[in-house]
């Protein structure tokens, strides 16, 4: 069982993660950023110890957590003088193979929410998805991330992967239609909270069906007449145009 | 004041507005609709006389409601013989001029919702947008839309024309993205269920904040070593491809 924990990274990820860890019982020994004065911050917060220097990194933990930038795993896992430990990354987009040749034991431990620094997430609700590279390895990440979650999922890297981009889709893309909206309505002050009912609408419908089957609108109905009348009012702007084009034709290609 | 009511239409508004003015104690007289078939389905609900003979409609009505699809609006006012009654249309990307040099007193009637004839709304929190052609009519909506809701709202034509727009990026192309997020997740038979903590997070964010200070993701960030990889996965799907790298550029132009 994994006990004594060593954080890598000192971003939204690790912050958060590194709390749950702590007020559920484990204990994260240290913590490293590049930057000593985050590496700092968070090992106070967690009543760690903290270096800036990877090659000094203890050898006593049970797990070796990366929750850096994407980017940076790789030369991490390069650097990181563990080969013997076993270590995982938070990632929702990169594959273990990373880890592959480097580790004896590696995997995946991918909380799947948007973390901010300044709001500790209640990670009860958090599907956490998790690989190992081998049987004993996934089954020691369960018991780590059970403690932690009412929701764990096994995936591969292939399946985490799509999991990833779908949420780019339905959390960063979502918001962005509102970001949009919101500035059409500023445009002509327009108070969009005249939106939010019609918003909750929606987001009430998904939460109990499929969005498939909530799709409503212009397109879906091919509504020529009022999709022109849109484009008219976009004329000047290039890309929401361009959008909003894109957007209906695949909404009525389907 | 406004007591009767004739209602031309019979889709999805016209179900729910009629309803909704019986149930507010206002008196449907008629329902116009081409169908006849329609027409007596509504009319029956409303306890109506029904009608599907424009020629026919009759003149004792305070208020006519044009509740059609848009691109009928303009011919259908052109066929009224009503030229000294009040009119109004429940568009939201029709302008009221539609109705200019054909009637004396016209405006708009607005509800900002998605409707469906299966269910029936709750009116009491739809924002119901108005416009008249002059204040004793705008005063006349007024009076009528606040036994409906309680929030009205006086809108020009130019403002509730953008206010549409942007409920088709807030409703139905923020649904969209969520259509695509499902048909990722069946890709690679990983439930979506995953992503409802996720969804449910930005959604609650945005309704005590604004879109624009909730923005997060690769593209956000100037991540691009993650937006390769998503694009790689997107490879083969040419219009999901173009769309995530329109968004993307248009998150980070920002």
């Amino acid at each position: 069982m994994i006990k004594k924990i060593t954080l890598i990274g000192s971003g939204n990820v690790a912050h958060n993660l590194g709390k749950a860890f702590v007020l559920n019982g484990f204990e994260v020994v240290e913590v490293y950023s590049r930057t000593k004065a985050n590496a700092i911050a968070l090992a106070d917060k967690l009543d760690a110890k903290y270096t800036n220097n990877l090659s000094e990194i203890n050898e006593e933990s049970g797990l070796y957590v990366i929750a850096t930038t994407d980017n940076s795993i790789e030369e991490i896992a390069k650097q990181l003088k563990l080969k013997s430990h076993f270590i995982v990354h938070t990632s929702g987009s990169v594959s273990i193979d990373v880890f592959e040749n480097k580790f004896s034991h590696f995997g995946s431990f991918y909380p799947l929410q948007t973390f901010t620094k300044s709001h500790q997430a209640d990670f009860k609700e958090i599907p956490i998805c998790l690989e190992g590279n081998n049987e004993k390895n996934l089954e020691l990440l369960k018991g780590l991330a059970s403690k932690l979650s009412t929701k764990t999922v096994e995936l591969t890297s292939a399946q985490r992967q799509k999991l990833h981009l779908s949420a780019v889709f339905v959390s960063n893309f979502a918001n962005y239609m509102q970001v949009i909206g919101e500035e059409l309505c500023e445009e002509q002050q327009v108070d969009f909270d005249l939106l939010r009912p019609l918003i909750k609408e929606v987001f009430e419908k998904n939460q109990k069906g499929k969005a498939i089957d909530n799709q409503t609108g212009p397109a879906l109905r091919g509504d020529s007449f009022t999709m022109n009348k849109h484009l008219g009012l976009l004329k000047d702007k290039k890309e929401l145009h361009q959008l909003y084009k894109l957007l209906s034709d695949m909404i009525q290609n389907k």
